[in-house]
């Protein structure tokens, strides 16, 4: 959905960004992040004048034919500016690096011998799998040599009884799904990018999306990792065991740090049984309260089969039925809740879901309800929630931001927001995750608005900071938001992370840049 | 069932350790494990001789009278040798440590503060939980001052919308279990020893248990986390947020660092629903192989109802209908399996369990089957595979293992096993939780025998290596089992673990001869 937002964004917003930036300097770099420019995007390099080029060294021809003898053979070291241009920029177009070196290696090997040369010549890198990232943590920020992991697409194995699946990093996860779909068996991740980005991609940036309700993040869901430290030593933890108490776990540190340890070579995924059935309800209720009062009684009701709880405010809805000519199944009602099933018996989970729905409707908690098992009608309720992204860019420019938050100070963002943009804006919109904590808060303007973004930030930092949320839910801190990490991690945690990025890359060459602040 | 075992063993079983382990040194000491001792532990420094003590101070007056000042009140500084002594000796008397100081902190602060003054002057300390660890973790090995969490036993605050637990980490198992159950919510594990064992030991030593096959392990079930660092640094990760990428997960570290790291103070838990019906089947099967067959098809048709997957051979049942007297309510097969399912809704999950096993009987894989949804019926088909160790106790003398493999090479190792052991033995038995790949094997023979043992170990270890199994699935590896860390981690794996330790702890103060193999 993102990608969606994203390119309409792209086509509907232009400004000068040479201009604010010059005269903000870096620091306010991270509230520009959704005005994207078109296909000929800034240098980062130009559009963030105060950031300076670590000391590193520069590529030369002995480098590339050094790593020619490592990676022989056609399409494994680019140098051809054309061919690099997509490498170098993110595909929302925000940042935009300069590097003039490719390299695709295919086995761990290779990305062992590519690592070694490039911690001995100082070259510093950035890993890229499937460049579907949000915060720029996946592009080079000045030349760093990129490192593809597009040829590293092998399956390994994958276990039918226990359900563990073992593959090399570049697999991308449409295809893994497709492939242990086969086998009665799911990823544990689903992504609106699945059809590009790379399983590495989504262990490096701990990849959050539709499925960790259900089953959890991938901290519990990989069993085993594979990782190539900077200075080209296999960092071998690829067991495929789901109990292994044999010392600390480190494969958890690459898990969630966006390649700024080492590349993520191999995983060990334990994958979970594909649902047999589906089934989703569409419900009204009159307040945020009665929202938190239905996910209560759901997780106790529905519980083991409970895959999806989503809400929308009313402003949400409108959003769909005014700007995308979506129908509501149901009347109109101040908030709505999206409950989706999934399960190993139709029958079950429809005598359990209406039984509920019934319940939930004499009490008078739920003022409105639908349920769908049809592919179709489940697909058009889907679609109320999932594409309120799209229909926002309608309005015209959207200030969008992917929080997290305690359920019982939830809302209270969207209401305290709404008070204070007022007739500022066009609508403010609360939806999102509700069963993850997981917040979209978006607004809008008929077109970018300099005054309404800084009521927006720091603003809303510094609200989610003090109930303890979180300022990225699910992208990660990247190239963008690394200077925020304060506003949900505390310095003693932040210390921590330094000194730990020390032992794995003393010289500092692994994506630069990137995660965390600089001191 | 381990406690039992235990402390059936310690009734049974006397050798001359002294002996023994002086003539072997400290390299065979961890073959030596089941071997249990009587009330008089021999001192740990005695039994291995080779083991130095490391360069710390001694614990004096004027330390003494400085911990009084930080813990006011009574009984939080103890000196007396008689109270001190069962913090010394670990609860199956197999490790015995001569400290002569034990401090019970009852805030961070406290621990803070002590842990400074620990620092400073380079005093040893070992964090105490529940002191129900079976790898000698817990206890000191020469005199480390005792830290217990016993007086931290607070819970901060539960939220019954999200099922997020926090507490301090000398709250016992139990009790939170207790508390949240008012709440229709359960813990995310279940172990044995749930009656004394703290939350922070279960989190320092990532305790698996009964529940991990449904509800995960404990990276994925924690969601913060606060720790003390030697220095007393306040390590503060404590979110309660299902979803925050923002920096590296440090948290994920002291997850099974079984407190080498920094002493865990608090914690927060993702908490599931609590299941309103629960049954359970036991069938009988002809092969290992149907075992793994019948797991497979149980995955697939039981799916989100499925609770626990548990399998026993013919000899391990023959140990509960000989030695104990218990009655098998099915024929004599060479497998058994049970087979529990945990919902909300006790009408589908009979039904779905009996078409299930219809299928089954039908199609031949099952011979014979029976269920039960009353308690005492539940409790008396888990008592077949629940007190398997305590009537191998009958036999006289138990060589016990707990180790992970991958389910194709799971029960080879007990095939091999009886081939190698033959008619030294009374018995090999293999049993364990097939759903999470973990294996108990375990041997009898009337008495303790020096030749069995040498057959079994190190034969045991590298079988399980060769399968890149793990020696220890989830009791750790403590003081006993650390020099074996490499017959499950790689030699990189443990130079990284390495390096995190001297990043926390450059003093090396926290928990000595613990966890990591010497150099």
């Amino acid at each position: 959905m993102d990608k969606v937002i994203c390119s309409l964004l792209i086509r509907s917003n232009r400004m000068k960004w040479t201009e604010s930036i010059v005269k903000n300097g870096y620091k306010t770099c991270v509230k520009r992040f959704h005005i994207s420019s078109r296909r000929d995007t800034e240098l980062t390099s130009v559009r963030y004048p105060k950031l300076k080029r670590g000391n590193y060294s520069k590529v030369t021809d002995a480098d590339v034919a050094m790593f020619e003898r490592i990676l022989p053979g056609a399409e494994r070291v680019i140098t051809e500016p054309s061919e690099l241009e997509g490498y170098n920029t993110d595909w929302i177009k925000n940042c935009r690096g300069a590097s003039q070196l490719l390299l695709k290696p295919k086995t761990t090997d290779d990305m062992s011998a590519i690592l070694k040369v490039c911690n001995e010549r100082n070259l510093a890198v950035v890993p890229q799998g499937g460049n579907t990232g949000l915060v720029g943590g996946s592009v080079p920020v000045f030349d760093e040599v990129i490192i593809s992991t597009q040829q590293m697409n092998e399956i390994i194995s994958l276990d039918t009884l226990s359900g563990i699946l073992m593959c090399q990093a570049g697999c991308i996860l449409g295809n893994l799904d497709n492939y242990v779909s086969e086998h009665n068996l799911t990823m544990p991740i689903d992504l609106g990018a699945k059809g590009s980005c790379h399983i590495g991609g989504n262990l490096a940036t701990n990849a959050g999306g539709l499925r960790l309700l259900r089953y959890g993040s991938l901290h519990g869901s990989v069993l085993g990792l594979e990782a190539v430290l900077p200075d080209g030593e296999v960092l071998d933890c690829m067991s495929s065991l789901r109990k292994d108490n044999t010392g600390y776990d480190v494969k958890q540190l690459f898990i969630g740090s966006e390649g700024t340890l080492g590349i993520i070579t191999k995983a060990a995924i334990l994958c979970p049984q594909k649902p047999q059935a589906v089934n989703v309800a569409f419900l009204g209720v009159d307040s945020f309260s009665r929202v938190l009062e239905v996910f209560k009684e759901t997780k106790k009701n529905l519980a083991e089969i409970l895959s999806a709880f989503e809400f929308l405010d009313a402003e949400s809805l409108r959003v769909g039925t005014d700007n995308l000519k979506l129908t509501s199944p149901i009347s109109d009602h101040p908030f709505y809740v999206l409950i989706e099933t999934s399960g190993s018996n139709s029958a079950h989970d429809e005598e359990k879901l209406t039984k509920f729905l019934e319940s939930m409707m004499e009490s008078g908690k739920v003022l409105d309800g639908t349920v769908a098992a049809e592919n179709s009608k489940i697909q058009h309720i889907w679609n109320l929630r999932e594409r309120v992204a799209e229909g926002l860019m309608h309005d015209g420019y959207c200030y969008k931001y992917d929080v997290s938050l305690p359920l019982e100070n939830f809302y209270g963002l969207v209401s305290d927001m709404r008070d204070r943009l007022g007739d500022k804006v066009t609508r403010v919109v609360g939806y999102g995750h509700v069963g993850d904590g997981n917040l979209h808060l978006n607004a809008t303007t008929p077109e970018y608005n300099t005054e309404v973004m800084e009521l927006i930030e720091p603003f809303i930092y510094d609200w989610v900071a003090k109930y303890r949320g979180s300022i990225s839910a699910e992208h990660g801190l990247g190239f963008k938001k690394r200077q925020f990490i304060y506003h949900s991690k505390s310095r003693s945690a932040v210390t921590v992370m330094k000194n730990i990025k020390g032992i794995f890359d003393p010289k500092g060459i692994m994506n630069p840049y990137k995660t965390l602040p600089d001191d």
